[in-house]
């Protein structure tokens, strides 16, 4: 495994590998990599010829009181990891070659950038969809590989690839989650045992809203109700939302026809965890 | 010489050119072809392989009160140019091909995209940075030409193209004028016969910038007011914005060290006109 450190260095590893008319995936990461990143590091290495795992923690999609500078960095492990998954590259690029100085372009993809979790969190996703427009120019992968556990996320990069003509295919892997529920996130770290328990409440509020259109519930305003209950009653989480969406554009859904996803974010302590479901009736 | 219509037509193109090692220039116009895009598009022939010339009027980059669908419309006369000058491809897209249902993705360059011509027209080069990102990712071209007349475009276009990693130099070709100095435009045409007499005014005011600059004068407020005056003799003409600026930042120079671009905007009747000159001292 190659690890790949410059912004030039990555365009001329492209270059030659679409030369040769190889197929690149590409797995955008930030890092401090678990067993979700695994699995879309599996999924990359079954469909395309050659895999580049991106790890570059993000400044821009920080907010100035987000966990930028406490993000967890465990660029020792991670590349190990890599190595094990029989990854071709580890793009880790410091801030500079990202943002170079003078650096001033941004990419929004309006709508789905504010609602959800950016209405909570203001320029999150312009962070995320400029850098991920940057990934895709700079490797031009065949494919992108997203973790559905960020589902607004994944929409919108569906959204912006598109919209840009960034030509790649975007797969989205289903969730992966410990054992009693929990899905699997970088910041579950900064759990305390207690905190660890109490935050499957999320994972249990969705299940209950699932199960609820599966015994034949239709009414968006009702799910929300089944799943506040589970939630509220785990005193250490704090509400911050629980949606019933369309799952293309994460509107709210006042009545449910074939597909909904079911969104959810709380917090535990100074934790924000987001989890979701897609259901389909 | 081809006329591709359709996105995924071009991006097939694009891709087979380059599987061939082809070199491709691109130059993006909004059609209504006169001697400066001539001159574009011979700098392109002369270095590029393969030529594209992209025919797209840009709705994304006309305010609500612009003359959009005014906006002169010569797809015939175009056509005969393009395919006298060599061009290996016509990109004539309509509408919905490069902004399809859903589409909501904005590309701007912040800081530049907000002065002089941004501020006179708020999206204009948010629109323009867009367009441009997108006829680069279907084209994907070795080299894109843009005219000096729109200088400060240009400067947004190689920003924005080093800052996404689109991957093409950008040719900056200079501006051509009619025998009394009237820099070209397809916009010309709407000035009436004393209107066109009038329309000289602009870059009369420039050279009398650039004049004092080579006497000696250094004070951005001085050669200012030098080209201030020669305008406001003009009747016809309504200043918009006369300035002495930094040619990379755009930002005003209240000093001239080695290097300066004046820049001019004026109204004659409903027409809004442009100009600039670099000068080095």
């Amino acid at each position: 495994m190659q690890t790949i450190r410059t912004a030039k260095a990555m365009m001329a590893w492209s270059s030659a590998h679409h030369r040769e008319g190889v197929t690149i995936g590409i797995v955008p990461t930030m890092g401090a990599l678990h067993a979700g990143h695994r699995a879309l590091i599996r999924a990359a290495r079954l469909s395309c010829d050659a895999v580049v795992v991106s790890l570059f923690v993000n400044p821009a999609q920080f907010g100035p009181k987000e966990d930028f500078s406490r993000y967890p960095r465990k660029l020792k492990a991670d590349t190990a990891l890599c190595a094990k998954e029989g990854v071709d590259v580890l793009f880790a690029p410091p801030v500079g070659e990202i943002y170079p100085d003078g650096f001033q372009t941004t990419v929004s993809t309006v709508k789905l950038a504010h609602r959800w979790e950016g209405e909570r969190r203001p320029g999150h996703f312009d962070g995320v969809a400029t850098v991920v427009t940057k990934l895709l120019t700079l490797v031009r992968p065949t494919a992108a590989f997203f973790g559905q556990k960020d589902f607004q996320q994944a929409v919108l990069v569906k959204r912006l690839v598109e919209d840009l003509n960034l030509g790649a295919r975007v797969i989205v892997s289903p969730t992966v989650r410990e054992a009693d529920g929990l899905a699997l996130s970088s910041r579950n770290v900064f759990l305390t045992p207690g905190q660890r328990r109490a935050a499957t409440v999320l994972f249990q509020a969705l299940k209950a809203g699932r199960a609820a259109i599966r015994a034949g519930g239709r009414s968006g305003a009702n799910i929300q109700q089944v799943m506040r209950k589970t939630l509220v009653a785990e005193p250490l989480a704090s509400l911050d939302y629980l949606a019933v969406c369309d799952p293309d554009t994460l509107e709210p859904l006042a009545q449910i026809r074939d597909r909904a996803v079911l969104l959810g974010a709380i917090r535990i302590g100074e934790i924000r965890l987001i989890d979701n479901l897609l259901v389909t009736c």
